[in-house]
């Protein structure tokens, strides 16, 4: 979920420059907009420590009118609140209509941070995550704007910025023991953290993944998002189609928008295997997968396969590797090509739960329910309400897989478009190859820019703990095969 | 919740005669138009034992063409079912487009008895209700038209049902040991069900409590209900505005509708307490009352006191009564009229939250929350779809409280119109109470039937076991006075 914002996005000065005058004065006059509006604006900023939160909260106070905003940090709670429900404290501090509300640590912080100390069970963090959703969708239903952003830095850079801070003597009073016992615990904060933004991330209330490490970045991704969000919604427009499309309603896209570098533009597609290795690697690791899949049989534990792609990027050819590893009895692989009048007859996700497998079987999806958010979203089958509301079907669907037992792994194959080419190219003159390219896909490498926009938000919203995704650099198909049968094993045996 | 679903309806013969012909004939042509839509409809049959589950589903097969009708009844899940998670048996029988989909015991069945046996813990048959929720919102969002049925009976009419069919040889197979446990947990179960109705209630996939007690009655309530809301869905109509105003969308209106008796209806007005009783037991009550508060003011527990009821019906008197006993310290008094503007600038819930007590506190809300179902409801201050939403923000908004440990006590004062009408013309004449009454008082009596299917359906779906509706026979105020004392030293008692 946080890939996405591990890229060390950068704004360069010279844009800074020239971009955040214009966001601020925007910001100023829909601020004068929004005063007359018949909703309030509600910002809630979590995230991790020395990723920015407070900074941007400032900073927005800065450029715009303080006195039609509301800036609350929420500590421990005083006596007063705790002889209230929880949300006592929060409703009392709602902006009012016109106002804009900016909320540093909100009701997310303590949820999340008892369940970091262990203070309260998983199923008792899940019920108070219901909580908010309801309190979210309450106060939208009532017209509320809600944008919630997360701050994120990696641990290693949220180390070094915290050091930073502590050389500094005007900052040193910020970093004190509690920031690195947190630090250690981060494994445990991310867990928890994405977990709350999966199951409280809505259509009415999304959560903004921000890269924290380059403050020019940070600084414009908060500000255009707020500000496209507001224009869109006094103009009557869907706020989100606009973010989504990285575009504002008017004028230049939004630095968070598609513009940026994509969790695909970062990988090391130069890696590569060569033949023998590749031939001694293969046999082993198919051997292991062997052992490993008789002893999940045995024990009835059951796994899918999701395998997603370029066209070209050697699906095909992975799948193949895994099931010649496989018990015949043992597998089933299901091509996803478009539905049939039966399929389409019901809900989208229908007929991938017709394809579970049973106890101690495996199940091969060669595409899947990711259709809806990628070829789906980008060739418009999907109207956007559809394929947006669809993270949350498909993390709740695959919450159900987990829960289960389910060992779920999940594959982007990728390859770059020069590679891609030299293998349409080499398919068209092989008349054994030759079947498998048609016009579809000369058409959708046009579109490569919007698929791989698709492919990051599809990354950023669904790789989670349980079922994170594995991007396979596949310019090398020895090294991409591999790359599959080795991550089979390795959640196999934490599977089991 | 149920109070309204044990009133004894009856539909008369001839009635019967006349309608269900009728709504069998609307409900094959509608099936006919259902085919080419593009939604399929879902419904679901639960309930108590022997209140007509299965009779209804046979009805429904029976009076429209089966072929386009998928019914299912899920047992124990099988091998095969155990081996996939929970919900996938309910995926693979789903209807397809343009079908009709009857389900006895479904999705809720499990949760519900596995709760009713201990065998879950409530947080655990909470998520459970979670995923279900999630489970209605994917179909509904995806277009498919959802109705629930609640089939219920009361406990002592729930045994001369089970008795009447064991008498019965034909029927005799229907009544086993496991039909007279769960008769045992009706009480368990009752508490179960509510809690599943009241979270999963929603105006997508709505609950429909349906009397059992007169086949013709459920057979027409069950029957109009779905030709309403198929009809409403076919023709782009909220299906909802149309039961909620007891109208079909033309003709006559459903017997679910506002035509029936009520739960006031029922009341039995002519209970009296006469003066010198009065007095005794107001003395008695109050000193109770001031000794619970006193203990509960030292352990912390804060109490929470709801007065409904219509014009003239006592309500201030009632009050006075109550806070009489109590140290003044301890408890406010807030009256609710029309919001000020800084509470219109929030959302409606708000202005309640400001108020709730510290910990060993009492509130008094003369006229509460409730006003957003009652009179913005019926004089249209609320659009439709913000009233019906505010039955699930309430209860979610009293749950909040009650898991906080506040006592919640809530009563609506009754009087009839003719007692009504003496005390309006009593007050008009007398110098001293001619302040009180208003035109406004004379046009609310004008509505008394719009009024008082408000409060029917507000009973029905916020009166809940932690937070029941107290109804209180009001024509003789000394009686009303002390019901009110005395249910509040019970639920203090309770509480304590």
């Amino acid at each position: 979920m946080f890939e996405a914002a591990e890229l060390g996005r950068k704004v360069p000065k010279e844009t800074y420059k020239r971009r955040a005058p214009k966001v601020r004065q925007q910001l100023l006059a829909l601020q004068q907009q929004l005063r007359a509006a018949p909703f309030p604006a509600i910002l809630i900023f979590q995230g991790v420590d020395a990723a920015g939160k407070s900074e941007s909260v400032n900073l927005l106070n800065a450029w715009m009118d303080p006195r039609w905003i509301v800036t609350r940090a929420f500590g421990d709670p005083s006596d007063e609140e705790r002889e209230r429900p929880e949300h006592w404290r929060f409703w009392r501090e709602l902006p009012a209509r016109g106002r804009l509300g900016l909320y540093l640590s909100s009701w997310y912080s303590r949820p999340v941070l008892d369940r970091v100390y262990r203070r309260t069970s998983r199923v008792e963090f899940e019920h108070q995550l219901a909580r908010i959703a309801e309190l979210e969708k309450m106060l939208a239903d009532d017209g509320a704007l809600i944008l919630k952003f997360w701050m994120h830095l990696d641990k290693q850079t949220q180390r070094k910025r915290l050091r930073a801070l502590e050389k500094d003597p005007l900052t040193r009073w910020r970093v004190t023991k509690l920031q690195w016992k947190h630090w250690k615990l981060y494994g445990r904060f991310i867990a928890a953290a994405e977990q709350a933004i999966r199951v409280t991330s809505t259509p009415q209330a999304p959560w903004t993944i921000v890269e924290g490490r380059d403050e020019e970045y940070r600084t414009l991704a908060v500000a255009e998002t707020l500000r496209d969000a507001v224009r869109a919604r006094l103009s009557g427009e869907a706020a989100r189609a606009d973010r989504a499309a990285g575009k504002a309603a008017s004028g230049e896209p939004s630095v968070a928008g598609a513009s940026g570098p994509t969790i695909l533009s970062g990988l090391d597609m130069t890696q590569r295997v060569d033949k023998d290795a590749f031939e001694r690697e293969l046999l082993k690791k198919q051997g292991e997968l062997n052992r490993l899949q008789r002893r999940a049989s045995a024990r009835g534990v059951s796994t899918i396969l999701v395998f997603e792609g370029w066209d070209a990027a050697g699906k095909g050819g992975a799948i193949r590797r895994v099931t010649a590893a496989l018990d015949a009895r043992d597998y089933q692989v299901i091509p996803i090509a478009a539905p049939t009048d039966e399929e389409l007859a019901h809900h989208y996700l229908w007929r991938f739960w017709r394809h579970l497998p049973r106890a101690g079987r495996v199940t091969i999806f060669d595409r899947s329910w990711y259709g809806r958010v990628l070829v789906e979203r980008v060739e418009g089958f999907a109207p956007p309400a559809d394929w947006r509301r669809a993270f949350t079907e498909i993390n709740q669907f695959e919450d159900q897989l987990i829960a289960h037992g389910i060992v779920l792994v999940k594959y982007w194959l990728h390859v770059t478009p020069d590679e891609q080419l030299r293998r349409f190219k080499e398919r068209r003159q092989s008349p054994l190859k030759n079947w498998k390219i048609t016009g579809e896909d000369w058409r959708n490498r046009k579109r490569w820019p919007a698929y791989e926009h698709a492919v990051n938000e599809m990354v950023e919203r669904t790789s989670t703990h349980d079922a994170p995704w594995t991007l396979v650099e596949g310019n090398d198909k020895y090294y991409a095969r591999i790359k599959v049968l080795q991550t089979l094993c390795d959640r196999l045996r934490r599977g089991l």
